[in-house]
């Protein structure tokens, strides 16, 4: 059986959790979790996060609707960080870019390398 | 211009850095990186991390040979996390397994779903 309390926290309680789109392997973002957020997420087969700032749980997607559904959850080799494969509706990012991941680093310069999607009419 | 400085470090002067194959976009391993192994890594085209264990820079593959060459460093929205896009030599993984997330969670139950990779002859 998994067990999230097996996994290795950190002094927060926390643990990063990278989302992967499972249909193409874009990265599109990561954040923190907790014990109880891991086993949520395992238990609703949606992504819920731990919000730092908001010191409180963040149903991905519960006010914009780009929720996340859990397709496999993976652990590192040393239990101390998370890839969670995921089937994301609409951007992941809050600027609604498809990923959080777009601005490269080009030639010394940061270049941005995704636009924002625009809103289903 | 980009200068590492200008991205959100943790308390301990640390960012996290998700390396992802360039060429099919497998995520292979996170680890963190202090704003100078930031700045060595773009300079060098060779990935260095900071390793927090023993709280020294880690050049990546240095003694296993297993090296990462740097395509592209992405920055995410936050300014908090890093995506390096990488060309992988050998496995990333301390366990020769390609990539560090090679247990997933199926039906409650941990499946290791990669084997290590057999020295070459």
């Amino acid at each position: 059986m998994f067990d999230p309390i097996t996994l290795r926290f950190d002094a927060q309680g926390l643990i990063p959790a990278i989302a992967q789109d499972a249909r193409d392997g874009a990265v599109l973002m990561m954040a923190w979790m907790n014990a109880e957020a891991v086993q949520k997420t395992l238990e609703e087969g949606q992504v819920t996060y731990w919000s730092r700032s908001r010191q409180a749980f963040w149903r991905k997607g519960e006010t914009s609707g780009h929720r996340q559904r859990l397709v496999e959850m993976r652990v590192d080799c040393d239990r101390d960080c998370l890839l969670l494969m995921v089937e994301q509706t609409g951007p992941a990012c809050h600027t609604n870019r498809r990923s959080c991941f777009y601005t490269a680093v080009r030639d010394g310069a940061e270049v941005e390398i995704m636009s924002p999607e625009k809103p289903a009419a």
